[in-house]
């Protein structure tokens, strides 16, 4: 519970109306009640100010509504996401090594760390204060994970894999896993040992059942403040650079280099060892099998500039009726030449 | 072990020859034995009829097959499916809160349900009567599971999430994982907080490492009978309709409507924020950008009616040789127009 | 750490310079320092012979660098492997059945094998001798392990299913869910029990969030030494022949058969009832919808040979001038028509 002057102090607002009215949950603005706050992100929401019964209303300077107590703020996108952690986020509950987990005596678990049952912590491996290592966890030997992370439900990281701070990291996914790496014998495959790690800087975020595979020899690497959704499969010695998004089921082979500030949409697939620049952004579904300049908005499979495959995909419809002109073409064209010849 | 007579009342089918033959398992038509019973539902295994050794055969009406008993209905798929039920599956034994499994003092497990070792079940977390979870099955607090479900080995339940009747989910599928949403804040992200829960009602199945993202506010939801596949990924409050049927691989993103009824083939992709209406089919690897009525079948990237794409996607090959054409026309053209102009 | 000459004498490769030198490490080519082995697979790496500090290079015949000792073999990069095979891989250490594993008392794990805590192991379950059961491994009843696997974090596998020797199954991987079958009943759909298993014969790897599921009735079969990379769906009676390899986030459907010695590129869908002939190779992200002869590459969706697929995918962004020029051929055309017939 906040008063609305505090909410305007913690995001750099102002109140016009009733700044002392208690706020305690943030909602959408349709079902908002008393001591509710609300956001207004999209103008035609517009009309729905008069009618609300929610407290007060983040909105974008230049809005004007009688009746009801308004926080104005230049990006209403970024203060709802810091009212919604002011009001509803807490930290978890500190409670030590739980009984039911298996803590290897050659681990250290800082003081400040907890440790739910169900998880498994092999040998020296070290978790920092404020982590909270969710049930089920299971960390091989050599594992380091830093200061506040929140390692959800049945994450499995492999053996010595490095983890930085405040990293997040959503249930079931698996950190080091094997890369996918066979030499041919003649006959079959010969297992390619993968001796490298994977290491995730600090403030990323990992989705659920993401799979990010160790590399064969050195590092694959997700940089500071990358945000992987679900589902992500990230191969061998991929390198990843900071605050790039990759959106869920994306597929990225190995040895590849994605830059800073990236966006890759849903189920993109990049194929391995080639460079993409920084500020790149690729449409959902595209297969990248080159590399990529910097700033540059790409899609298809082959990708190609965005707008091109807007405009190429948009004419794809009309391909079997571009089939039958051109066929109609040839035979006129027969026709007027024969004419020609007789004439 | 049930009589030929007892499986046609079963189904509310007849039978033609020995209804008191006893049949004690379902197999393929090709390697069926006496004691088994089989199905015939595609016309091109009908010679088969004339040497299977099975006891009995579930076939169409008008079938004839001298020698062998028949069991007669209208739909021999879904008498296959209630006759593999009646005589293969047996409810799980119920074994209440075993050893091994860390069962929160504050967690109501009604009896009647079986808890395996490996589980682990927070606060306040309710479980009806009937259901069943697998080994390494972690709840996190507040969650509530209804009665008669399945839940696999491994499968994780993020806080508050609700779970109905009959339910069953696959092995590791995770429920509640934090929907993807971040705020750019001028350098990097922050991390907008997914206070909202996901529902999944009654009679639905979840599939393997499919990953249910809770919503950022309200819920996230499945609609009552609805069956997803493997790897599915649902993303914050996504709402698919009753009965509608999700292939796996499948991607949906954030705040999209799927209506009741509709097919989503594997791999297809569906993009956020819209509608998808009732009775939609939506061909593999399929991307959905805008919103599509009801009723229809749609394909391709971007999506359009399947009829079309099919006609497209044929004439995709043709490309190189009709670009060659229109080369070729355009050269004939010209020297057309010389002559004319000469002429 | 092995002398050079003891490496040459396990890959049969020969040396040329000092083979009682002693190596301990395999590393890459541009940070590799005394005592440690490199390797040379890409020429354009050769300027780096040089100036590297490392005790030795693996190299093809024919190449020479003074200062340096080599390793000549004729498949560099499978000596690469049995090299780092050799210095880096160490068996598990065995260590029976740990304290924090429930196992079933008629469960059969043999001597010699590793089953660590948070493991759940069901009611008849064998376990083969030098197989290793990482934390949170979860086996169904009557499941069957070989000799010498690796089972690691977190893998679940259902009951009955039956899995090789040294077969190696990283984190997460789900073996034996329900396939995905239902029979419309009228209003929703009824669910086709899965009373099948899955088989997967020796020498196989799968991946990381890999979900293969059991069959419908008879077998889902992975053929001897394939390799399943991560997040890859294989359906209900899916048969895979043997040293077929399958990249990240493919979908095969259900009953359909992979030959052997095959390719299937990452993201790639196949449909079901299908067969697809040995040594085929299938290009990223494709889509296959009916069967493909053995010994061909494919690629698109649908899959086309792969030749013609990257002649058409280069064409697709000129579409919308191609049409264009279409347009303008109609007009040109109609003019000279016109011109003609008043000539």
């Amino acid at each position: 519970m906040k008063t609305l002057n505090e909410l305007a102090e913690l995001i750099g607002g102002t109140v016009v109306g009733d700044g002392e009215v208690q706020i305690h949950r943030v909602t959408g603005i349709d079902g908002a009640g008393p001591g509710e706050i609300t956001f207004l992100a999209n103008p035609k929401y517009l009309p729905l100010l008069q009618t609300t019964r929610a407290s007060a209303v983040m909105v974008k300077p230049g809005i004007e509504a009688p009746g009801v107590s308004l926080l104005v703020c230049s990006n209403p996108y970024l203060a709802f996401a810091k009212v919604l952690t002011a009001l509803h986020v807490t930290k978890p509950e500190v409670r030590g090594v739980m009984e039911g987990a298996w803590v290897d005596p050659e681990a250290k678990i800082a003081a400040g760390a907890t440790v739910y049952p169900g998880c498994v912590v092999g040998k020296n491996v070290e978790v920092g204060p404020g982590t909270t290592l969710y049930p089920g966890v299971l960390l091989y030997d050599n594992v380091r994970i830093g200061s506040d992370c929140l390692i959800h439900a049945g994450v499995v990281v492999r053996e010595g894999c490095r983890i930085g701070d405040r990293v997040i990291i959503q249930p079931k996914a698996v950190i080091g896993s094997d890369g996918f790496g066979f030499a041919p014998d003649g006959s079959g495959y010969f297992k390619i040992p993968q001796v490298g790690i994977v290491v995730i800087e600090d403030d990323v975020e990992i989705g659920a059942n993401c799979c990010l595979d160790r590399a064969a020899l050195g590092v694959t690497q997700i940089g500071r403040g990358s945000k992987l959704d679900n589902l992500v499969q990230i191969a061998h010695n991929v390198r990843i650079g900071a605050d790039t998004i990759i959106v869920a089921q994306v597929g990225i082979a190995g040895s590849t280099q994605i830059g800073t500030h990236c966006t890759l949409g849903g189920q993109v697939g990049v194929a391995g060892h080639i460079k993409i620049g920084d500020n790149t952004m690729i449409g959902a579904q595209s297969g990248v099998a080159g590399k990529l300049p910097a700033g540059e908005i790409y899609s298809g499979t082959p990708a190609i500039p965005h707008q091109d495959w807007l405009r190429a995909a948009k004419t794809f419809a009309k391909l079997p009726e571009m089939r039958k002109e051109i066929s109609r073409l040839k035979r006129q064209m027969e026709e007027l030449q024969e004419l020609i010849k007789e004439g």
